[in-house]
């Protein structure tokens, strides 16, 4: 077993097939023949102008809502440098992306994890805590193909999410790369739209999964005050984002690269979907799972007696890897495995879950 | 007056003609054709390996010693997060960059100013104040053409600090974008060098001046416990900073840009600093000042009764703006104001002082 015969299904990232390298040549290009000012310049803190005004428009907001940052990882850190208060509550889904515990932890937020189903977040044990006096300064969501779990906040609990946040006073932060990573069922409204400028939503989302992940692009919109706010602590913190990576993204979106790109990810997620589904109900007929509407992860729960940290070294002795469930949880979660399949060619994934299931069998002699 | 009228010696930014726009495309199409899985994917913490190695063998240390960063300022960000304590002190030199003060205020550094010479910092006030007691944490050093003050730290200086921070146990911050960027006299080894791998230095540089800002690609290079220490930071806040404008100046640096764009700056800016001292010598003789050998500023002193917060409204009525000498000084300097020449072209270089001469005039009436 040498590195490159691993088959991961471990990161979240795509595959370098259904990344438009053309197309971002000609975008770099173009950007540096047509603003090579804009380009090559310092900027301020709120990102390359143009793209910022495509991105207020798209989202029907005034561009001071706006800001664009170096990956929306650096700007989930900023909203969270304003946000947390060390020791306050904040509500997350259980699980959540294991990133987004460790940037709250670090702050010392009071984390309180309420129960994910496969139409999203339990807003019925949501607004149990908030009767019982729970008072979070916000709720981090997920909404689309949720990372670790691939589910989707329903409609009726976007709506209800947004009337719980209006009755108790916090605000929604909906974290939201993965929207346009549809390949299956209906868009739904971001909850951004549906709480029409009344302030109780800030939105993150990037580039990486439409684009590429090296260019580091993503945003947040949100109350104009607030993104000020976040603003000054940019300034501060790097002058500028990356005008360079911000121009050629402009130029990519604007030149339709971004729909082009949209289109290659979809059909290819959805194949390796439907892949990996047949392959755990022939492997692994036992694991349960909901296949995803969009997004690169499926999460998987396996009978009660399997171990994920007696399974995954005996994954990856076999040549297959993943990242275990209790990563993404404060506690529980020890038969759980998040499958992400972005990276992984159809033709290495039903040998991947052939083997997955060889290290399960494996347990249990 | 309009603001397209303005000429600037505000900004420390280059003006666009001096910056390589046909070499930046050139590398862009190489990068991504080269190394696409490199230049778009997310990469780690430590920046583009192939950028990384190239420093580490620029400044002859192991790589685990280099970070590249999203600009030299997020380096600075990340290296005050590590080395200020609350409380504790920490020496600059006065005056010093504006943003340095910011950044080490923000986090409650004790800040202690140490007067600047025209051949640096003073060594011996410092000793002097080492002597009675001061145990800085580390002293903030611009060593090469510093910001705001044009001038150079000598060689004989460099090495009565590097003394003094293994007497007394502090580390030398030695921030150097602007090292590259010498059009007379002759080069001096760094402190880093210097130091010969006792560990004492923290250095951190940019390709903001030999590159161009909007690339916002910076690095630092130190012992390699404090560089795993930001790595960790720097995954935390980003998972990754910029690898295409990395890889793109990985290979602007490879293909030669870098030396070629560094002849063309340096040129320009020999020429602009002629014509700028000149302006002065012939518009306002009692003005004070010592040409630069580098970089992109120079410091004036006005005499006494010239209050610099009645100046600039002056000189911008005018059509001419600057950055008054006390944003770079907790204290004093009424009187004196700091020119950047790398954002004005040559052709506007004499009307600018012209105008800045007119407005000091019509403070003596």
């Amino acid at each position: 077993m040498t590195a490159s015969d691993l088959i991961s299904f471990a990161r979240g990232a795509p595959s370098l097939d259904i990344i438009d390298v053309e197309g971002l040549k000609a975008a770099a290009d173009a950007a540096l023949t047509q603003d090579p000012g804009g380009a090559l310049g310092y900027g301020t803190a709120i990102g390359y102008p143009p793209l910022r005004k495509l991105l207020a428009e798209q989202h029907g907001v005034a561009e001071e809502q706006v800001l664009v940052t170096n990956g929306s990882m650096q700007a989930d850190a900023f909203l969270f440098d304003q946000l947390v208060t060390a020791g306050q509550p904040v509500v997350v889904e259980r699980p959540t992306y294991d990133r987004t515990l460790l940037g709250l932890r670090e702050r010392q937020a009071d984390v309180r994890p309420v129960s994910l189903q496969t139409d999203g977040i339990d807003v019925e044990e949501l607004a149990g805590l908030l009767e019982d006096g729970l008072r979070p300064t916000f709720a981090h969501i997920i909404p689309n193909f949720q990372n670790p779990a691939g589910y989707t906040l329903s409609l009726a609990k976007r709506k209800r999410l947004l009337e719980l946040a209006e009755q108790y006073d916090f605000v929604i932060f909906e974290d939201d790369p993965y929207v346009k990573i549809r390949f299956a069922g209906q868009p739904l409204p971001t909850m951004l739209e549906l709480d029409e400028g009344r302030g109780r939503v800030v939105y993150a989302s990037s580039f990486s999964k439409t684009v590429a992940p090296g260019v580091r692009v993503g945003y947040i919109v949100g109350p104009a005050e607030l993104v000020a706010k976040v603003r000054v602590r940019a300034t501060n913190t790097y002058i500028s984002p990356n005008m360079l990576a911000q121009a050629i993204v402009y130029r990519f979106c604007v030149d339709g690269g971004v729909d082009r790109s949209v289109a290659t990810v979809n059909a290819a997620l959805a194949e390796r979907v439907e892949t990996l589904c047949s392959a755990l109900t022939k492997h692994l007929p036992e694991a349960r799972f909901t296949a995803p509407e969009g997004g690169y992860f499926m999460w998987v729960e396996l009978p009660d007696g399997v171990d994920v940290d007696v399974l995954l070294p005996a994954a990856e002795a076999r040549g297959v890897t993943f990242v275990k469930g209790t990563d993404f949880l404060l506690d529980g979660g020890r038969s759980t495995l998040r499958l992400a399949y972005s990276g992984v060619r159809v033709d290495q994934i039903e040998e991947g879950v052939a083997r997955l299931a060889d290290a399960v069998r494996s347990l249990e002699g």
